[in-house]
């Protein structure tokens, strides 16, 4: 079956990612088998939905590689030859709705009671601090992949799940107070990750 | 010498960088004799300057590269062994100041009398087209380099240019256009392109 978005263009998969993501699928089809679809890939195409329907412009980033050696057969095919994964400095996601600054980072857990907080870096809690300061909306969505429940959470909460860990405190977050902080996305066809309702409710944006 | 940043620490420059920057200096080096800088060093150290002293938060994506094949000697130390250079989707730079999104790509010439439009790509343009329409702040940096002069030009009017292009028009902004429609950045020591003054006054931010 074919769909399309309002522009009227069908939908084209990214091809390329799914390349990419296939090193790690054979793990995560596990927990997706009725889906077959990563967290990434559900909010690519959301994001992809989001901007073909003129509601929000929001891109994930590219994978910070650093270059060591590049060969250059002719100028139009430069080869990376070797090259490095290095830590991302900022989070994953950002964009622009409605004027306001959009910024997050998602991760998802096998785990069902907690969701444990060394799915983040410090660099990325560094740089979600610095966001919230200069008024971004900034927030992270989970998603506990056993039972496919997604919850956006907004950064200021989970600094001060960071805080009370760094103070001694659980290295996690607890599931009932994700419920209690944050908010449920229910998973929907088109978009299948719709944050940005959410977003409307929390910042009174519509 | 060393000098200090407003937050007591002192400046440390991007090594990494740096390195990888190397390759392509040798022919830059010949513009910026003077200063030895690029266009996109003076940005990375004007936004690195605007992170620390709290005023802005703005950074520059990571190149995207296409990772075809890489190897697992340990898991700690992957080694990407082929991977090409894609086209980006987005401008290269974007963030958050006073809650606005900032989005913007830089841009340098060694013409001196125009800057042609073949610098930009057709995607740029229809990325900045979608942020101008989500109501986000847009816009270019261009540098003519051979005399050091640094312009801020808002996408709305690099938008009218290409639109002048695509209409058989001419194949590039006139430096006097620029003069007229944009905004001079004059250089600075710390930061050395204060973009953010004119994002302040185009938008009454202050």
């Amino acid at each position: 079956m074919s769909f399309h978005y309002p522009n009227g263009k069908k939908f084209v998969p990214e091809q390329k990612q799914a390349v990419l993501k296939n090193r790690n699928k054979k793990e995560k089809d596990f927990t997706y088998s009725n889906r077959g679809m990563t967290l990434e890939e559900d909010l690519n195409e959301t994001n992809e939905y989001y901007l073909l329907s003129g509601k929000a412009v929001i891109h994930k980033k590219p994978t910070p590689v650093q270059i060591v050696n590049v060969d250059y057969p002719r100028r139009s095919a430069a080869v990376i030859k070797e090259a490095y994964f290095k830590q991302a400095s900022t989070t994953d996601y950002n964009g622009v709705y409605k004027g306001k600054y959009i910024d997050f980072e998602a991760k998802e857990t096998k785990f069902t009671t907690s969701f444990p907080l060394s799915n983040f870096h410090e660099h990325q809690i560094k740089h979600m601090t610095h966001v919230v300061a200069q008024g971004g909306i900034c927030f992270v969505i989970l998603r506990f992949s056993s039972v496919e429940e997604v919850y956006l959470l907004e950064a200021i909460h989970l600094l001060q799940f960071w805080e009370r860990m760094n103070s001694g405190g659980r290295k996690s977050i607890t599931k009932e107070e994700i419920i209690q902080n944050g908010h449920h996305i229910p998973l929907g066809y088109q978009p299948r990750i719709d944050y940005i309702k959410i977003i409307d409710y929390l910042y009174s944006l519509t």
